[in-house]
């Protein structure tokens, strides 16, 4: 399994991945799921994938072939004129490497299948944020959905719907973004450290920041210990049910 | 889907259940996925379920019909000498029932399949909690695993890995169980109120509590209201990410 998620601010936008993969729970890997390419200055693209880590290969490295072939240069993402048109790009491929498998292997619960969360700038337009399904298809995120998450979502999604704010900092989004993280890792053998993490500011003279968190990262740890302490002071300070006045 | 969970205190066992199901997101009914059979001072059982629901509502039939049948009573949960016999019987119960449908229903994902959690107290014994899978085998609950899930069980299961403590009151228990079902609630529309709730004393002299608890029950909105301030005090109170100072 996995987890990553991308999220939109109004300061850019932020994204994060673990790096397990597993083919049973007595076969895990550490792989990056978190890829980017990047015209310093002019673009800078992020991939997230989640799924068979075969077919999120095979997307990666046609990306890159064609990034490198000059006949191919209307397939290259760095040529691309969009978010939108890259995003197709993305789309296609990835289209077209779980259809390599037969008809069947489009189906939603397809051995093959895999899901991509895109996002990035190009100069002279606003960040965009895609995820792009196994069938070929994408949707953009927007001020109600501003956020994908891919892989094992459900642990950690309760934390993330109730305390995205969209005016929050790179760093209050990483704090965000490692609680929601910690819980899943807690939940579920198959999400483990390390961490990418990822950041494309709405500002284009600012450079991206990005970074990867080990297990024994100082402040990982004092997130994954404080957040236990905090959730059971949140929980002390609501009223405990008071029985005999409530319904009955 | 269904969401339900049986919770092992040293005050006793705490149940809460939601009465929501679903054939399709434009199919949706409100149906008790909690039973309960008392035979005052002497026992108390008490019933979840989550799967489907015409082999939930065989199983709690088939249980009922052998409470009344005299030549059955070797098969009534109200004869039976321990939890752990009751137990055996839901188990066979729900495995005869599934069976009905061929050898094939049995299967993980099988259309017939159901999950119960069961517990209850028999008079001199101390109160026990056991998950009843489809196949007919079951396990129960220990002081290092002291609750069961069933149905929709990931939204809500970080709060109760974090927050839970054998120690706690039936009070805040319930608290703490309303906040897990109303991160599902949010996140997932086949779960949905009303919640039923009971409680089984360890004190034999103690009665049960059973209650219902409406979507408008002011203690309901008032713990799902002030969840979400307190998880964003909770958030603020972390330490933000310190960029450049952290891991590079």
């Amino acid at each position: 399994m996995t987890y990553c998620v991308g999220m939109q601010l109004r300061r850019g936008l932020v994204f994060m991945s673990d790096t397990r993969t597993n083919a049973g729970v007595d076969n895990i890997s550490t792989f990056r799921k978190m890829h980017s390419w990047e015209a310093p200055g002019e673009r800078s693209i992020v991939l997230l994938t989640a799924g068979n880590l075969g077919t999120t290969q095979a997307v990666v490295s046609h990306i890159e072939e064609r990034m490198k072939a000059p006949e191919d240069r209307s397939l290259s993402i760095l040529d691309a004129p969009s978010m939108f048109q890259i995003a197709r790009i993305f789309a296609n491929t990835l289209k077209e490497v779980i259809g390599e498998h037969g008809p069947e292997a489009q189906r939603p619960d397809g051995a093959f299948n895999a899901t991509l969360v895109l996002g990035g700038r190009i100069k002279g337009n606003p960040p965009r944020l895609f995820m792009i399904y196994p069938e070929g298809n994408f949707i953009e995120a927007s001020d109600d959905t501003p956020f994908f998450q891919i892989g094992e979502t459900k642990y950690g999604r309760p934390i993330l719907v109730r305390a995205y704010d969209p005016e929050m900092s790179f760093e209050a989004a990483v704090k965000l973004l490692l609680v929601s993280f910690d819980s899943t890792i807690k939940a579920n053998l198959s999400v483990g450290p390390p961490i990418d993490v990822k950041f494309i500011s709405q500002v284009e003279s600012e450079p991206d920041v990005h970074f990867r968190i080990a297990a024994a990262d100082p402040y990982f740890r004092e997130i994954s210990l404080g957040w236990g302490d905090a959730l059971k002071e949140a929980l002390d300070r609501l009223p405990d049910f008071r029985c005999g006045e409530g319904p009955q």
